[in-house]
């Protein structure tokens, strides 16, 4: 597959620009050096990289630029290439990847913001705003290998949305090298600035295909000084978003994490992940794992989340809750949630959908949502966890245990067309925080309004008129 | 003044299209009845109106765009007309006002999400949130006039932003009428949505200049169930700042309000607004307006407060401190400050600047830029209030009291550079919260980002190619 069969092959005059200014280590060309450069974590997609350049600062990235634009040649911006919908994989690209620029290059406790590079690992930016004492709350499984330029380029969401917004939320100001090779210098550490169009705004959740974003500056937060974790059982979902609704009233963004785990997800952890243990003596439809955080020392968290959940329980909403009582113990209730991807493997095949809808609506999802897939497939298992308090779903089926996994597989279509046209009757979202890459691209022609598409189009006409960018991305 | 001088004036045939659409009610043709329309409030700018159209729905808005459009003149979409910039204000085009578009189409209490028509009052949104148990934070002194379509086509702030943030942060989804009329339907109700550009962001800010907004989906919160109010006076803005940055790591989002204001605006309060007492024995260089919420009735609000100052007391960050036993006390405290307009009116003419710095430097910026006014004229009395935790200031220059207003008002220039130029050293903005409109047009040309500038204008010609929209305006 060639995503721009008009542009050109590499060059020796492009090749030995590159290297003259990079140097032979920071361009890789030998085939098997680029293969991590050229397929998705999951083997799901891959492709061809021209070669791999590897710039040392903005300026590089800039001259990267300006080379390949006139060398006819394409650009595939990649952070950690840790995403799932094949966004950063070159098909007969260039990759410029940013993990060389990779400096904090300040931080401003008092102005709650970090200036960083794009090349920076997520868990080093939490690791420098821990240390200067305050929460840099982007949280998400890849966090020890993705990128912050890559969570930025996609909007990343994870687990901590619910309180502090998707990556989009985080920002303050971005720096960027453009399709004309000129930088856009939008470092500013500002709570408040309207001074025209927003253009940061552009560039996040554009997948790399607008610009190269090479430097932010994000917001930090007070640190949290105090937690308290629950896992509760439920009878349905609806007690679940009932428990939700009531929680978030009563304890505000106290409440940092509110996630829901089915039968299914919780009977999979306990068989598959070692040294997991069921949190109660009986079995429950629904699980809601509920983490509250405060950076007020004093606030005695427990007893709040305490006496929430003793009103929840009189009221019928939930049905039993086991609140930790020490950091091993709120672990061990996490590891049953972030466990739920790895013990879905181990129970086969499985057809992965990230979908959201309007909070209100989740649980009438999830009901609709089962109806639908088991009406393809009866003995399909249902593996609906995630975000409750983002509306955000990972609506995921498994196979049946006694099918053969490729034919599961290939009921894909069928199932997405299900569970799609059920998030867009609910006026939702096929793509919550994954974001479309390859992977969704005919997907959002059928579900996105036209008249926005049309409009996304004409952007990215007008910001990269040569189609330089990422191509066979997202639009 | 003519802002475009290639486009059409008023013909027949416009005309009655319009009015065979809207009926002769809602097209203001006659010029006494078109004077609100046509200047803004404080009458620093006044421009005319082709005629005044009141639409009455979103298809009214996209047939009025195609008419014009046809027949070549052009639009000011108008919401409250309380903007402070004359981003507002026509000159030879329609005006499209959006008064009669005031529908709240729906509010969901789980989903936090209420969906509202442009020409709803701001303050008719706030009510119908509180009616449903949530909290709308928007908050800003034209609440009772302004309408939210205004409010987020210019990116409105106000006193909540440290908490709640920008308009920007409160809006999920938007419908908007673009140049082709055609209507982009964008009102999901979604907290994560990764499925291209976020195109809403485009017209946040643009202040009418890329569509017309006609409806949103807001964010809503809950309601806060507790609140303390406190004055203190402190030596000098560094020692502001210091408090600041102590209340904000101990109490984080409870901190919903941080208000700054100088002796010399507190004195003219006292001195000019009718009902306000002095709220310490003795007078000190600046004071602080603190407001905590919560929504966690068990929450003691006070007593958190009380013991954060008194050890600011004991660390000599503060001098004095006044905590409200009522919430008569916290208005009258509220009122000091919301009263600082008023009396520096009566301290006569001022030059004003809406600027923000990052919140470390807000300290160092009342230093130097007091130094640096003083430089232009000695007598010159400064009064720079604002939102602390935003490091967003009203830095407004009174006039000496023996000196004549229009002698001072000439100074405006060299004010305006000795400030502007102080913000920019300070990666600062020169417009915050009001916008750029007629009034910065050339300042934001100067002060700008040429790349991000170039940028803006790439949009503009994308989405507008006709400039037909709020011609002469930001651009």
């Amino acid at each position: 597959m060639s995503d721009a069969p008009n542009r050109q092959p590499m060059t020796d005059g492009l090749l030995s620009a590159l290297i003259d200014r990079l140097g032979t280590d920071h361009v890789v060309t030998d085939t098997s050096d680029m293969v991590p450069y050229v397929q998705e974590q999951r083997r799901l997609y891959s492709g061809r990289a021209l070669a791999v350049v590897l710039p040392a600062c903005t300026d590089d990235v800039a001259f990267i630029v300006e080379q390949c634009r006139e060398h006819g040649v394409n650009i595939v911006p990649q952070g950690g290439n840790t995403g799932l919908v094949g966004g950063g994989v070159p098909h007969d690209s260039v990759v410029v990847a940013l993990g060389r620029m990779n400096r904090i290059r300040d931080i401003d406790p008092t102005n709650a913001t970090l200036t960083v590079e794009a090349g920076c690992i997520l868990q080093v930016v939490q690791d420098a705003a821990r240390d200067a004492g305050r929460l840099f709350p982007l949280s998400l499984a890849a966090e020890g290998s993705c990128q912050i330029g890559g969570n930025l380029a996609t909007n990343a969401g994870g687990i901590n949305v619910l309180r502090y917004g998707n990556a989009r939320d985080l920002v303050l100001g971005l720096e960027v090298v453009l399709a004309d090779g000129r930088v856009m210098n939008g470092l500013t550490a500002l709570r408040k600035n309207n001074t025209g169009y927003d253009m940061k705004q552009l560039f996040i959740g554009s997948e790399g295909t607008l610009g190269i974003i090479t430097a932010a500056v994000l917001k930090l937060f007070p640190l949290p000084r105090g937690t308290a974790t629950a896992l509760v059982g439920c009878d349905s979902p609806h007690q679940i978003l009932a428990l939700y609704d009531q929680l978030r009233s009563q304890l505000s963004d106290t409440l940092t994490a509110f996630e829901l785990l089915p039968h299914f997800a919780m009977d999979a952890v306990l068989t598959h992940v070692q040294g997991t243990r069921a949190p109660f003596d009986q079995d429950y439809a629904s699980y809601a794992l509920i983490e509250l955080t405060t950076p007020d020392a004093d606030l005695d968290l427990n007893a709040r989340l305490e006496s929430a959940l003793a009103d929840a329980f009189e009221n019928d909403v939930i049905r039993d809750a086991v609140i930790a009582t020490s950091s091993t113990q709120s672990q061990a209730l996490w590891r049953l949630r972030e466990s739920v991807a790895e013990a879905q493997i181990a129970e086969g095949a499985s057809i992965k959908h990230d979908i959201s809808v309007p909070v209100s609506r989740l649980a009438d999802f999830i009901e609709k949502a089962d109806a639908a897939c088991r009406s393809i497939l009866p003995e399909c298992r249902i593996c609906a966890f995630g975000h409750v308090g983002d509306g955000n779903l990972h609506y995921n089926v498994s196979q049946p245990c006694d099918m053969d996994a490729d034919a599961f597989i290939d009921l894909t279509p069928r199932f997405n067309r299900a569970v799609h046209d059920l998030v867009a009757d609910m006026n939702g979202s096929i793509s919550a925080e994954h974001g479309i890459g390859i992977s969704k691209r005919t997907e959002l022609r059928r579900y996105q309004d036209p008249v926005a598409l049309a409009m996304m189009e004409r952007i990215k006409t007008a910001l990269d008129p040569q189609g330089l960018f990422n191509p066979g991305k997202l639009l």
